[in-house]
């Protein structure tokens, strides 16, 4: 079991993402269940996997496995009721990296960055650079778990 | 997706079940959701699987994908708030097959017996033999999930 500790933000509306890596992720969910329970697989370029979370904030469980292709073909139809599909860019940002998510599909327009820590006093130290907007690390709309089945991008 | 129609009973309490072919299931729930929702890792003998059900009752929706070992063990951990330990036989029943499932730990005494069905009007037409006892299809209480964080066996 691992543990994330991360912060989560919108990208201010209008603003410039810098350059980094970008792959093609969609991701659907198997079973949600309370506390932020979930199962999800995924598809990140050729690679694939099966994760379970769970708790909720800024503290989660997480346990992760990869899978081949045969296997994320068997399990991606149990998906078809909660699935999203966003560009994902990873920006080089001092020690730290910032995960860009841009949605697509009926949330188009919706882009969020997150950031991960080693510890939680790293995490309340964090700086957010310009391009970054509100923070949005507690609100519940915003998760993936629930945009999966959202049919519009939350409020800012 | 594969449809289950199947039945399900109480093993008739003292009654002596017929000789089949055994193996030892573990099982444990990634996670849990509503109306039945259910991700779930299975080891049987040397055979390990994932599988995802949703749906109540009679029929339900069923997703499954093996998995190696390496694979089981990663997500196994996830599960320990929700395990099942029992012996499986499959008691040849004419053209049928019983599922007979002899629980462990602390659900020692329960003994269920299942009967899937190619269609509902098999299903209807069934009849039980002397050893089985009462049908609990519908016994929320009875659902391996349900069982997987009960303290004792449900009262017959």
């Amino acid at each position: 079991m691992g543990v994330e500790i991360e912060r989560k933000f919108l990208v201010r509306d209008g603003a410039e993402v810098p350059a980094g890596r970008e792959s093609e992720v969609r991701q659907g969910y198997l079973v949600t269940g309370p506390e932020g329970a979930e199962a999800r697989v995924r598809q990140q370029g050729d690679a694939c996997s099966l994760t379970v979370k769970r708790g909720t904030g800024l503290v989660r469980g997480e346990w992760e496995t990869p899978l081949d292709a045969g296997q994320f073909a068997a399990l991606w139809p149990a998906t078809e009721h909660a699935r999203i599909h966003k560009t994902r860019r990873i920006v080089p940002l001092g020690p730290d990296e910032a995960v860009v998510d841009t949605y697509h599909g009926r949330l188009a327009g919706l882009r969020t960055v997150e950031v991960e820590f080693a510890d939680p006093e790293r995490a309340a130290a964090f700086t957010p650079p310009p391009w970054f907007g509100p923070e949005v690390t507690d609100r519940p709309d915003l998760k993936n778990q629930r945009l999966a089945t959202a049919t519009a991008p939350p409020r800012a």
